[in-house]
């Protein structure tokens, strides 16, 4: 109900604030009696923290994560999983100067303004950091879809105004803006030293492709599964938009441009990015997001502070030039979230 | 749990197939004591219903809302409103000749896939006829909003290629199309009578604008209000993308470019949309979704049936050549339920 | 969260006041493909439904179950299952003359504190009546639990002070109290007619007894099988307590006493009631409720009224002497609720 | 879903077993900017810790709290809180001997049968352990209590047969069992030396009094007051039964006894216990529940090992004699989340 828990059957609370002791993570309704190394974990928390190359922020955590509870002798039990990060790296005291001030792009004012109270270092609960925990318990859903044949990529397929051209899903992983394509990541790169040289930030947009998903997985009406995954992707701070398959193209379509036909072998085309009805068809599924420009730049800035005056704000805090590189760990860690919660729920319908 | 049910405290359940004895809604967690007209209810009903003008499907329902419970002495009670919309213009034998075939962009095989049998007949559950419990508790969601002095405005910013160039509120319940731009709504009314003569179909996007919600609505990460308003409009059949505020374009943009600045008046531009960490910052809350072309085009297509085998079908039902013009009220409706129960959780919240 | 609403997957939502239209019911989460007869439903609706016997009130509903949806062919859809049952026998007029005192027992006086209006008019939402939609869900949940081998039995153990001394479950649907001893059942009928010639009721004691559910079932920790049971349990109207197993008599026991060895074949005794760590052990579920004496009577009561005022009450509507002969199939219904949920709440942990 | 989360609004999760790293709990959903003390939870756990006296448990624990987040400034954020309780005095050696076998009176069976796995050292996640997270939450539910004027008190009325005969509110916390009556608790304690010395131990009946609930409180149908406060009860692993107001004595009286007349003051008698049709009618609010023997006693005891042999079990672990006095904070810990839960959705359905 207060928003930091996500699914109904495979149930995932984050708690910690940014510069808090710690940021974790409550997984519930884990399936039993399955091997999780914790390094399976830990590999997923390397790919989304901070100070991993000179793309992002400088901040260091290591993220070593500290399983709680629900593992006994290397099996899942079935209880919850609680997995604590702690944070290492807080310099509260560089967030002291804009305590009072609303820093534009950043959720410094509306937090003020729903709960009356904040926690200002950082950004508090509203923080990129919250993320840590959405990774790990991903993880943990990742684990369990790998049984089920499942596997997800995402990757950034623009930043900077920068478009992949091609997709090659082996470099990836190999470039530190994750990007599909070796040739326009050499120029994202370029493109984010250039914006950090000058105190600015850009945007982009990621795309995920699930496969392994048979045809009949999503529910119908309120819970279809691409309203669940806009929901998990829209839940992460930066996203401002979502498509499936053909997305906004597929509003200047002809039905008969737009109709996945049928042959012996399933779909011909994927206009519908592997959902039809919110259910899963087969497909590949599909969908990608438009990212924000990182808020925090090094420019000055007018704002207004919580006195009602107007000032010019500077921050120089320790943040990262475009937000996708980081964000594409954190995009599949929302799908496994997804899917893994998908999946319990078809099997309790048919039980 | 299985897809019917929306909100967490102001809660709707929609009932009902397509070609069944009705179709309807439950909303539990009313507001108790407040004054409701039932021709309040209905007048929502009868924007969405089929058969209002030249450019929507010739199916003839009346849509006349019976109200079973919930109300009484012309006030809510408190308790749930079970509100049934009568099924009359069924042609399920229509149906009888494509029972055995998938037909292309309907939920015809992720349904049987899914549950492994399925009502045929109109598409059943999967169909559009399904929204009408939707805009049934949307209007009372709605009723309960303008105590708080919001409204919500939805309408066809572009259909079958052809944008609103200008925006003028007033007109938008006055053209068949529901276009903010007089002119376009011309052009778009004659592009849907030339589809139609040629069994096409087309899709277009609607914009949904939100005024009068004060900063501080909305819960903070999963449940994002963002997040909210994206599972909600993906719920709704036709939608393959959403966006806010600048949206896809934000992606492109830099920080400096994008990030609202405030003033003692508040927020200078409105790239955010209204919408900041998934708390509503004071702004015009403003989203816009892709729709896709109506699926039942009346053109030979290839497909599969249930045996396996491929096939040519083609359909004659009575269907909307886009589906923009009755979408709007919908859209309008599933932004109603969101906002209420996020008004509700955020009581909650600080009590 | 409105509280018309039990499951977390078979998922009931229950509507309508007593004197209303109608009253009814929406199960979702129903397992897809399964046969359902509606006379299988129907015959539990009878079960409960007013005038069948002497000791009942005379009230008349036929309670003829109208299932508007989730049906296709005979077979379950997986969709919302609707149940409408029509009132026919209202008479609200009966009930003008008290519309503004409080009676003695009932929930008028809470349920106008809690809401700041209330349908008067024979209890409104807080009727018996209510539960009339649970005996049709619950006959869905039976049918669905007898694929999984359980049964689920309820009777009459203790009716105005007089006890059953033996068991025998052949008698209960035999005689007019749902009593398990048929000399007992004879006392019993007398016992009623005596009170309802003074115009008084008395309360009882209703056992259930669930058989052939497998060890593991139920949650852990708060979602335990016995206080999902209890829970289900008193939200029945009328009832005040509940034990499992040796239940109250377990606190004046000692740990050598109380614990139940097992041997081969499984536990030697049953003080546990079937239940242990909130889980199912294999042997019976045993539980036992407390009826209080239904609060209508014909005779003088001081109370308020609504302006706070002191005054004598005589209510003279039609109701049951004693309540536990039609609350039997509310227990059974109540108890297959529960239990369908958490079959279907393993399967989704185990999958 | 998986059993470990209570509450609608207010949101409680516990995790952690008996002898793993730590226990905790997370609560999400607290009201923003309310001044709290750690002391004052802290006073709440050492209430419940183990090794307070010569009637419990020698097992020291310092049950020392770490709030993890939730709190800035020494007020509440209003975003979740996670306390942490870190195990100190674990000995799974301890039970490294009785591994296999099944411990007649504990969960070794059931939680094996369901999940297929278990963390056997002091049963895991089903130990009373367990319990110490809900107290920490309660803790934080009865800070936002005493804003509502509220106040919970419960105590043991019962324990090894020996009753109180008087109710003195003021020595429920001087005497090590927590009775109301000083006389019956000196006697109390020595039947749990007796028991003590022969390795066995016994139940009792802890009663609990709710004061300050204005009338209205509680939702109606399946969530009403007293069926989420029998669920809550319930949940507690020793307790075996719960009763409100006359409870099981009402089964017994005639309806012209058992209703509660009111006058200008209120109701005339509360046999009731507070609660009418699940909705607090404005009196104290009364109920008690049975707790059964401590399953763990120092005697052979017949059982059946995980290789289906039957075999003798003989425990030696660290134990209560009888659970009464530490389930006392327990109890009022659960009623606190049962009510908090019960304002806050109030406060929504209202808003």
């Amino acid at each position: 109900m207060a928003g930091s828990t996500y699914g109904e059957v495979f149930k995932v609370t984050t708690f910690g604030e940014s510069h808090g002791i710690s940021v974790g993570v409550i997984v519930d309704g884990v399936t039993p009696g399955v091997e999780l190394d914790p390094t399976y974990i830990q590999k997923q928390m390397d790919r989304r923290k901070p100070g991993q190359s000179s793309v992002t922020t400088p901040r260091k955590e290591y993220d070593t994560i500290n399983i709680v509870s629900g593992i006994f002798e290397g099996k899942t039990t079935g209880t919850p999983m609680c997995i604590i990060l702690q944070n290492t790296d807080m310099r509260p005291e560089a967030y002291s100067d804009i305590q009072n001030a609303f820093r534009p792009g950043h959720a410094d004012f509306t937090y003020l303004e729903k709960y009356g109270i904040r926690d200002h270092r950082g950004s508090g609960r509203a923080s990129g950091r919250e993320t840590a925990g959405r990774v790990a318990a991903g993880a943990v859903a990742r684990k369990l879809l790998e049984r089920r044949g499942v596997s997800i990529v995402a990757f950034t397929k623009m930043l900077g105004g920068i478009e992949c051209e091609t997709f090659d899903e082996s470099v990836i992983e190999e470039n530190p803006v994750r990007a599909c394509d070796p040739v326009a990541a050499e120029r994202m790169i370029s493109k984010i030293h250039e914006l950090a040289a000058v105190g600015d930030s850009c945007g982009g947009i990621v795309e995920c492709r699930i496969r392994g998903v048979k045809p009949g997985l999503g529910e119908p009406v309120f819970d279809k599964l691409d309203a669940e995954l806009a929901k998990a992707m829209l839940s992460i701070g930066a996203v401002k938009g979502i498509e499936f398959g053909a997305g906004f193209a597929a509003a200047g379509m002809n039905g008969s441009e737009h109709n996945d036909e049928m042959d012996a072998n399933g779909y011909r085309t994927n206009n519908a990015g592997g959902i039809i009805g919110g259910i899963s068809n087969g497909a590949e599924i599909v969908f990608r997001i438009a990212v924000k420009p990182t808020s925090s730049i090094s420019r000055p800035q007018q704002t207004m502070n919580i006195f009602g005056q107007e000032q010019t704000i500077e921050t120089h805090g320790r943040h990262d030039p475009s937000i996708c590189p980081r964000i594409v760990p954190v995009v599949e860690a929302m799908a496994c979230l997804v899917l893994e919660d998908m999946y319990k729920r078809q099997a309790a319908l048919h039980d």
